[in-house]
């Protein structure tokens, strides 16, 4: 038990390659992500489940969700010990770490990812990480010096989606950005000074997909990036975005448009906003 | 002091009509919306400022900023004590409450309103009402069983959006729609379960905008409401949605398309696409 609450640390998360996924969705997505990964060969996502009577009572299915699992009976104390929220609702799965590599994801061929750079907040990594999912992302990729996206906070703020696609970490900056544009993936930084408007990159590639080369006075000339071509976001750290060396790694630099007075976009916000362009953009008329 | 100390809690915001904003960035917003009001004739926003002299000296602007307003030196523990945040960075302001009548707000002709009902979350709502600034909304409006937007952790969340746009809190959900509608004014809820994606409402208006009518093998026909027209999105509980009653009182139920396993959206994240792609409906092409 003891070694299960030092999986609210990092160092003995980074030791046995270990988390916690703590409350019934959290553990239900793990444990839905489980069984998928057993069917596919893959290696297991969960080590073992702990809950309280009251839980199980609560939420029948579990023992089913979790057969071929070691799932331990705790008390509500115990289960409150071992997780990093005030109240876990009674669960906490220990997960093995879900990570892939980057070789990994680019083999797959990816048309949508999304990248945070020195993002440190646990709350906006899973917050983007989320969004990716929604927007159907092929993969979340952090950087080195971003935050631990295992860490309990982050992992809460995904709500699930952790288990959802494949994310890859530590992965150093320029390496990174090597191996994207020797895929000639196109990248993109989100940046609020940037000089092209995400708005025109969505009008272009409307039109486009419209199939509607003619409009008005004729074609429109194109500014920048088309959103429909195999692409990567960066997003920066929340307080000073991408720096200059970061910003020069892409090859365009895109704004969200701000109509109002707001001075930035939280970089879930914007990440949201970017990321399903993009989806939109890579999609047929619906 | 402890009066000042006592609008963390409501009882005494709403006695007093008064409530905090906390740390520079936050006090900065207060004081500029407070000039232009003053300079417009409209009542103050900002009562009174406590700062602590490191502060001052770290941001020399504040005097000017406040000039006319009483700036007091305070000691980083009675700061401290007066604000709700561990580390209010040396700077409060005790603001009047900036809400308008929902009459005010109508008269002057919105084409953007973010409508949140019962959203419970200060955080979410700070981060709707940012979302609805970024997105140049005309206003924000909350209902009467929505989360008090003056508590500190929903002012925080704003990043300063509080002070940008009318807001209108404390609304009956049934006078609302009736006034909206007999403004002519679109309902749209914001519903996971709609039958209408955005993003072909969205493809829709692109089509309209860009000028052309005759696509493919015709124009397509018009599934649901013109993104472009004045519009209200609704955007319900964090945990529940909007209830069944109120899906009914809007005139469309629209849904931000989820393109991975994502199984929602968070309401921050949902209002902002909704938002955005009315924006950008209603503008002309960039």
């Amino acid at each position: 038990m003891k070694d299960v609450a030092k999986l609210a640390g990092r160092p003995a998360r980074l030791k046995r390659r270990q988390f916690l996924a703590e409350g019934p969705q959290a553990v239900r997505e793990a444990l839905l992500a489980h069984r998928a990964a057993i069917d596919e060969g893959l290696p297991p996502v969960v080590a073992e489940v702990f809950a309280t009577e009251v839980c199980l009572e609560r939420y029948p299915e579990f023992p089913d969700l979790a057969s071929g699992l070691p799932l331990r009976l705790a008390s509500d104390d115990v289960i409150a010990a071992m997780a990093d929220t005030v109240s876990p609702q009674g669960i906490v799965a220990v997960c093995h770490f879900v990570d892939r590599t980057l070789d990994n994801v680019l083999a797959a061929g990816p048309r949508l990812l999304a990248v945070m750079v020195r993002v440190q907040d646990p709350g906006n990594a899973g917050t983007v990480l989320r969004a990716a999912d929604s927007a159907g992302a092929d993969a979340v990729i952090l950087t080195s010096s971003s935050v631990d996206i295992y860490n309990p906070k982050a992992v809460r703020s995904t709500v699930g989606s952790l288990f959802h696609l494949p994310v890859v970490t530590g992965v150093d900056f320029e390496v990174l950005i090597q191996r994207l544009q020797a895929r000639g993936i196109v990248l993109l930084a989100a940046d609020g000074y940037g000089d092209i408007d995400l708005d025109r990159l969505q009008d272009e590639s409307a039109l486009r997909r419209l199939g509607n080369q003619e409009v008005g006075s004729g074609s429109p000339e194109r500014t920048g990036p088309a959103l429909e071509a195999a692409t990567a976001w960066l997003f920066g750290n929340e307080g000073q975005g991408l720096s200059d060396a970061e910003l020069a790694s892409a090859q365009y630099r895109v704004a969200v448009p701000l109509y109002g007075q707001a001075e930035s976009l939280n970089v879930g916000t914007a990440a949201t906003v970017c990321l399903y362009a993009s989806a939109r953009a890579q999609r047929e008329l619906v």
